[in-house]
């Protein structure tokens, strides 16, 4: 692989795109040379920021040829180092595909990747629409983020992660040609797959240009509380017994002790009033057109939980009360950011296996001197783990750590989960893809690459074990 | 290819099923050479019905080596011939495949190929849980065939297709190896996607031994409702419009006048007082757990399409009413079969586009002197198109028709439509992939048959064209 590019390639490559969108100073290397991932940085050799499909096709196909490495970046808020230039080459930002149109005779949206995932769900709103993916980071993150990754968020558990929308892409692949995956059906049994086999490949199969994404006709009312437990384990198994109360909630959301305080020291303006005796919290929502169902739901779910050791159940009364529990629950991972170093995964497993999964990881975390944070998308049995570094030695953390995320990731598939539920494998999780699958199905997955990509240009050393 | 077996591969495949498990007889053989679609017959060579993964496995390790065909089949309901065994070689049913376990903690079922959907439907509801595809033949057909085709039914509007509801599958690839594609989770952003890659993979890419379903909680009612349209457009153009007045029925269904009248022809059990001038009628449902909600959108589906020429809206009051109608809905691919010789066409395409593509539909079958019957998913765009013989002559019925269909396919494709919405391509609609798809893209598709089954033996000559 070309790492570093020679003046000739630069000249080949302003000849396709003017170089005012051509960027080889330090500074804009190392601004795109990181995601949310740790501390990371990766900058690529050249960062280009091109306007069209025939730019991207043009780029892909000098690459080709001259085996450089390519890494599509988005908004960079990934946490699994997707966008990352690992391999230096071209950062080929995408943050012109900014094009959005809601389709509102077929309730669909087509638009390019830089839509940031809010944008679409305001537009689709003012249309009387609702697109329901939401990851945290929706306020910054761009949809052709969301669909490299397949990102979910809090209300995947009612309306499902970013691939239960995708209709058709429109994508480059590494030779430079152009396909639509699909086509902006609600259904399709036209041959295999390749949307959905696009849709979570980190920018490894393919650059994705333009997305087609169904829309729902929007919800007008909801109700959301937030449900203190004296036990963290009871927390977990509380979300199995509201589904089985017949509820399916719009967001049933789970943060121990640590993440609510750690929250609520990062914001100025939420208060709450927690007992010490709290160990966690669930955040539950129901959504609907009807007040009257609506509260007969909440009454439910009450039911469902009050044999469990809670505490008194608050409820939102006003938008900006719901603003703010949200926001609280938004802002975990980054309140956690700012105090110390650490790593998060992404673990997912059964719903039901939520209280194992969070007892082992305590006891894990013990076994090698760790503490982490839990919090997620308990609905969906997707537990996000945040490892804090705090004193640990830096030996400790180097050494220690991986053993301790190994020993998760195995506990994890033992309770037939596994490694991601919604950020990916990327540059940071993809040595420990072996504990998921056997090398016949890793196999397939490399071949899947090499079918795509034989020249290994297009996201090099992402998702796939650095050994098969 | 092996297409006729050797005494000796005999013995060999009864070292490893038992020795009654296989059948070299002419009519099993001939049983197990149709599926519903037209009166094909390919009979396999032998057929086989395994027990276990283990036999599932040596008898693809033995195929493997001696490059002998296998075509997994299931109930043989399908319409667009995937499980025929067309360069014979070993039928290998999947009928023993029975198990079924529903987990109601974890609000998943886990089961064999040969479950009959309507069989999981039935053990779900009866532990209050709700699995939704409901192709009109769930009463044969089976979860294994519905997983291959990516099958739909009249749920699908509201509840998305059978791959909405699969999360793991154990497949035994053509070389004997056996996977699980992914994990028994809600989300999943663990490598490329195997799993969407296996479902409407039509039996080409690996064996279906075990299947993990998503199940949500069951709904309790449901108000069902007949609206007859004095013009077939109109009813198609009202589809869209039930749609923006923000519901989302359970159903939608279209049915054109000749599909109701030889419905009704065909059952004796059911009747219906319908105006002559009465060209379409729309089958719409809406479910939940609240009669008042049901009640208030049965109200907005009313005044959704009052402004279009329709008659009196018939309204099923008891289960029986409910049932006769769904009957008669579902008897219609049957009745026209009964009449006549014909083919079946699974048209897709945006939900605005439908009263575009009837049109179409109508006038390339003046073009080219055929009839045709239509009915389908008009919620989903999805359009069966019966093309039917009647009193055409051979010659034109040979020449002529292919011809049509073939407009039929590059109209629905100008649509941002497809070939198949809930049938799957099999071997029927194989040579018309070049409509929807360009070189490029039947490459990869063939590039991904050939990294599974490199020596073509698994459902040999579906999905992909003859000629790339």
């Amino acid at each position: 692989m070309q790492t570093i590019l020679s003046p000739e390639i630069i000249t080949a490559l302003e000849a396709i795109v003017t170089p005012n969108y051509i960027f080889l100073d330090e500074e804009t290397r190392a601004h795109y040379g990181h995601d949310e991932t740790e501390d990371y940085s990766f900058p690529p050799s050249v960062v280009i920021k091109p306007g069209t499909v025939g730019e991207v096709s043009a780029i892909m196909k000098l690459a080709n040829v001259y085996k450089i490495p390519v890494v599509p970046i988005g908004a960079r808020t990934g946490l699994s180092g997707g966008a990352l230039s690992i391999y230096g080459g071209i950062g080929l930002s995408m943050e012109r595909f900014t094009n959005l149109e809601i389709d509102e005779k077929n309730l669909q949206a087509i638009m390019g990747p830089a839509v940031i995932t809010q944008v679409l769900r305001e537009a689709a709103f003012e249309k009387g629409l609702f697109y329901p993916p939401d990851p945290s980071s929706q306020g910054s993150c761009t949809i052709g983020g969301n669909v490299a990754e397949n990102s979910g968020g809090a209300r995947a558990v009612k309306y499902g992660v970013t691939k239960d929308y995708v209709l058709n892409l429109e994508v480059v692949l590494p030779n430079g040609d152009v396909i639509w995956t699909g086509a902006n059906t609600l259904k399709n049994s036209t041959g295999y797959n390749l949307t959905q086999l696009m849709v979570g490949s980190e920018g490894t199969l393919g650059i994705i240009t333009t997305i087609v994404m169904k829309l729902l006709p929007k919800n007008s009312h909801n109700i959301l509380m937030l449900i203190p437990f004296f036990k963290s384990e009871q927390a977990c198994q509380a979300v199995a017994e509201i589904f089985r109360a017949g509820i399916v909630p719009s967001a049933l959301e789970f943060m121990e002790r640590d993440a609510i305080d750690w929250g609520l020291k990062y914001l100025d303006n939420v208060n709450l009033d927690i007992k010490d005796e709290v160990q966690a919290h669930l955040l539950v929502e129901v959504d609907g057109n009807y007040p009257d169902v609506l509260f007969a739901e909440a009454e439910k779910i009450m039911a469902a939980v009050e044999h469990f050791d809670i505490d008194e159940i608050l409820f939102a009364d006003t938008e900006d009360q719901k603003n703010a529990l949200w926001k609280l629950r938004r802002t975990v991972a980054e309140a956690v950011k700012s105090n110390s170093v650490y790593k998060e995964e992404d673990t997912v497993v059964p719903r039901y296996e939520l209280p194992v999964l969070l007892a082992g990881i305590k006891t894990i975390g013990k076994k090698y001197g760790f503490h982490t944070v839990c919090y997620g998308h308990a609905g969906d049995g997707n537990l996000h783990v945040n490892i804090i570094k705090g004193d640990m030695t830096d030996e400790n953390w180097k050494t220690e750590v991986p053993k301790g995320i190994r020993e998760i990731f195995e506990l994890t598939v033992s309770l037939k989960g596994t490694l991601s539920g919604e950020h990916g494998i990327g540059y940071v999780q993809k040595n420990y893809m072996d504990i998921a699958f056997g090398t016949t199905h890793l196999l397939l997955m490399k071949g899947i690459k090499q079918l795509f990509d034989p020249n290994n240009i297009l996201n090099p050393g992402k998702i796939l074990p650095d050994i098969i």
